[in-house]
């Protein structure tokens, strides 16, 4: 019997990127980037530092551009390659990057007049044009309907769903007036794949639903109306103008249309996934299952972790989403994230440009790679760009203590890595508060395959063993195991998962040495964290600089 | 009648120079400077990095050489000079730098077998070797003598004369049996000149025996010899092996030997002022008068100021050093200091090295200065190196909060400037606070020579107008003015300051705007000084941060 493949489409910020994988092994048998057409690198901005907009058509070439070109890669590499072998297709888009559609599901930057309507194209997951809107969100709920905030850390994000639509609502009357409804592009990329964009047709996932739409089954589906309507009568009217249940990924929205097989030169008919975010498949792309976190770190992470749904699980604060479903099906899926990691080390290298001609990442890692724990005194706080877990506050600012007349370049980066370290393990420690066990973590993106110096810190400071996933495109790999399963190859996710995805070999064991000082310095890691971050500390820092003295003399003797 | 001119001799860290100035007018006639040939730039290190010595063989050869080269620069500048037409000599020196001599006064180091014996030479003031003992001293005092430490700041320092001593006596039997006194360089160089080196002739100033030897006439002298004999026997010997009372800079210590004639060409018999510390003399030579505080900022500052002794004063807590008649004859003199100031700017350009190869002083500057205040969110503790007043605590360490991940190195460069600015202005409020008005500033030394970027934002943090001092070489000028007045040739420091020194006519005063802005921010500045700098502050700094970017955005506008 010939090798069967499923294609994973990851739609990122500036390209997509279509992945041919062997759903036998998990081979990675082709792949090919599309880098979109419109904006700079794929977005369009504007004056307003918040606005950052895709336009839709970007979408529909780079589906047609990506999956063409890795399919030739394929066939130059795998002989006898026929594309009626590739079996299923799953898509993981960002988000939320709502899509306004017409009356037929149609974008309605499609349309002449709103061809180059930024508030007609996709509103990007990082457009925060709807600040103002996101805080009279979380007030009305806060007041109204507390146990929506309970399931999203507390805060509805400007970066979401309904502030964006509301934003639109007040200011673009044009623009709310022809738009029938918002597709998060997780759900309208499948749906334009298998002819399914009519809204009573559409199939939205579960991903984008819960996490960004608070879609939530405790209280039967969207907020209710008399609260959108409150806010403005535009939204209310909105989530009834969907016909079917959010699903999870296991499912197929349809097979490709005829129109798409052409384009692409793969079977009409193939199934395609419900779609989802990129994190959450990217979750699955690294073998998710109970006990283990899932970082995908980059500019920023996202922290996925998962939790039987048979098991009573409370919300936990300052959690950004916990999903029925957002993940694997009968788990809840729980995200978590920090809002700044790599942009943390990219503004020392790019913006301090440190240490003459030798301030390049690598150089400041290897010279802070042989300083021990707790040896520069120096101790900071990941806030550079807020706190998204577990403090959910955007006006947040970074913090460094512990400077002397001899502090160097590279004990500050040490330092910074290790406040994104002490950062991810108040995640950790919050799962744990809550009753979600972490055993280990399993690390994705180009930080973690490539910088063995952060990862060793990271299981140094976290007293866990970090992984590293197999997969270079783990969001693209979670997409093509998601097709898998919804092409009925696989009759489970774990089955799937088994076959198809896989760590390397190196794993980053903690020191336990090195974790009893960061034990000390974390403490006093909560303690700034505490006393800047919440409102509730109470007390006196004298002792912060004197413990970081202390701690600096004993690691230096 | 012919001009008449006094020598200042001013023995820094590294060199000692002379100064020819004209009484009349304050006129530089002549300078130059003699650099130490012993040890790095003069100062003996070892493996201890508190260890921190100077040759007094470098002060003898220096005197000679510094004060020869500068009447040859004389002769060629002024027509007809003639070397008899110097009739006063002033000399100050760093201090504490106490120095063990023998029973005739002469330096252990000159005796053979001490030679090349860091411990027998002069213990320079940045000498911490003496750590414990500094610990030990204030304990006892604190237990058995609280008001000798109300007159220094509530801690006796190891940079003092007595720690160093009692160090001594703790780790070197031979040195310090073979030392009958231990003598303040400030009181040693001027008995050299005059033959008055042996401890029945020596004077001793009131400056180094106040500030650094806890001498006051409260309590009827030095320490008690119950005291000292409590921390060891061999202390309690030292004060009565000295006859003479301490005495002002107003007065002579006698004539220059017929040897030192010859070695220097000046006339014999030339009256030679008190030694007191460089600062001392340099606010002299900035013009000090009440009301005024005198700045002598390098790499860090010491802030000086004066009341009349009439009035009555307050112990004021946190200052350095409050001793009556240490500057200027019956005024107390008031000593406070940062610990760090060129230092915290040198670190930031020299250890991080930013801005790739614009990182230079000059560039970072130019660019800090076109920020207005409160624009970058930033705030610095400016504690690099301790805090000295008004904390007198040296295990501090440098602060930085409000970065974002577009912060430049100069917004950095300027929120640390600003820091050092805010410690300035606590130090002038806390005078304030016990009574001792500032009206104005005169500041002194490269950095307010050269730097109208640092003083425009020191008036514009305090609010008061920052002047600067005519004189490039303030401490020698004082001293010259010491000379002056010791001489007979003024009969008042009044008159001779009045004569010999002025400002230059560059004012820079403050900015309302700007220092409305300050105002919020020196609150903020404050609350993080006391959080981290007291154990009485309690409290909550979550509004820091979003105070922060209020102020910003303010700005921004």
């Amino acid at each position: 019997m010939p090798s069967r493949y499923t294609i994973g489409l990851d739609y990122g910020t500036n390209s997509v990127r279509t992945l041919v994988v062997d759903i036998a092994n998990g081979k990675e048998v082709g792949t090919a980037v599309w880098n979109y057409r419109h904006g700079a690198d794929g977005v369009i901005l504007s004056r307003d530092p918040n606005l950052a907009r895709q336009h839709p058509a970007d979408y529909v070439k780079g589906a047609e551009q990506s999956i063409r070109k890795a399919l030739a890669q394929v066939k130059r590499k795998v002989r006898g390659f026929k594309p009626e072998q590739v079996v299923g297709i799953g898509v993981d888009t960002t988000g939320s990057t709502p899509l306004p559609v017409d009356r037929q599901g149609k974008p309605l930057a499609f349309q002449k007049k709103f061809s180059k309507t930024p508030d007609a194209m996709a509103w990007l997951w990082k457009d925060h044009t709807g600040v103002a809107e996101a805080a009279e969100i979380t007030d009305l709920a806060r007041k109204l309907r507390p146990h929506y905030l309970a399931k999203c850390g507390g805060v509805y994000s400007s970066e979401w769903y309904f502030s964006k639509i509301l934003h639109c609502l007040r200011t673009n009357k044009e623009v709310s007036e022809a738009a029938y409804i918002w597709v998060e592009i997780a759900d309208w990329i499948p749906a334009l794949l298998t002819g399914t964009e009519a809204p009573e047709q559409l199939t939205v996932g579960i991903c984008a639903s819960g996490h960004k739409a608070m879609y939530n089954d405790v209280w039967r589906g969207y907020p209710d109306e008399e609260f959108l309507g409150k806010l403005h009568p535009g939204l209310a009217a909105l989530p009834r103008r969907l016909r079917f249940k959010p699903q999870t990924v296991n499912r197929s929205v349809g097979g490709l249309t005829k129109e798409w097989a052409k384009r692409t030169g793969l079977k009409e008919g193939t199934p395609v996934a419900v779609g989802a975010f990129d994190a959450h498949l990217g979750a699955i792309g690294a073998g998710i299952s109970e006990g283990t976190l899932v970082k995908i770190i980059g500019t920023s992470t996202c922290d996925i972790a998962i939790a039987r749904v048979e098991k009573p699980l409370k919300d936990i604060p300052g959690l950004c989403g916990i999903v029925e479903g957002s993940v694997l099906p009968n788990h809840y899926g729980l995200e978590a994230g920090q809002s700044a990691v790599g942009d943390i080390f990219n503004w020392f290298v790019n913006y301090l440009r440190p240490d003459g001609k030798n301030g390049n990442h690598e150089a400041l890692a290897a010279e802070a790679s042989k300083l021990k724990p707790g040896e520069s005194g120096l101790l900071a706080l990941d806030w550079n760009n807020g706190n998204r877990t577990i403090l959910v506050d955007q006006r947040l600012t970074g913090l460094l203590v512990g400077q002397t007349l001899y502090t160097t370049p590279a004990e500050i980066y040490r330092a910074l890595v290790e406040a994104t370290a002490f950062g991810a393990l108040a995640i950790i420690n919050r799962f744990e508060e809550y009753g979600v066990t972490i055993e280990r973590v399993v690390n994705c993106g180009g930080i973690a395959e490539k910088n063995p110096f952060v990862m060793q810190i990271y299981a140094d400071v976290t007293g866990r063993p970090m992984m590293i996933s197999r997969s270079a495109q783990t969001c693209a790999l979670g997409s093509a195991v998601a097709g898998a399963v919804a092409s009925g190859c696989y009759s489970s996710f774990a089955e799937a998962q088994n076959a198809m995805t896989g760590l390397k070999p190196r794993v980053f064991k903690p020191n336990p040495a090195a974790n009893a000082v960061y034990k000390d310095l974390y403490k006093l890691y909560r303690t700034l964290h505490d006393a800047f971050g919440t409102t509730s500390w109470n007390g006196n820092l004298y002792p912060v600089m004197k413990q970081l003295l202390d701690i600096r003399n004993r690691a230096r003797k």
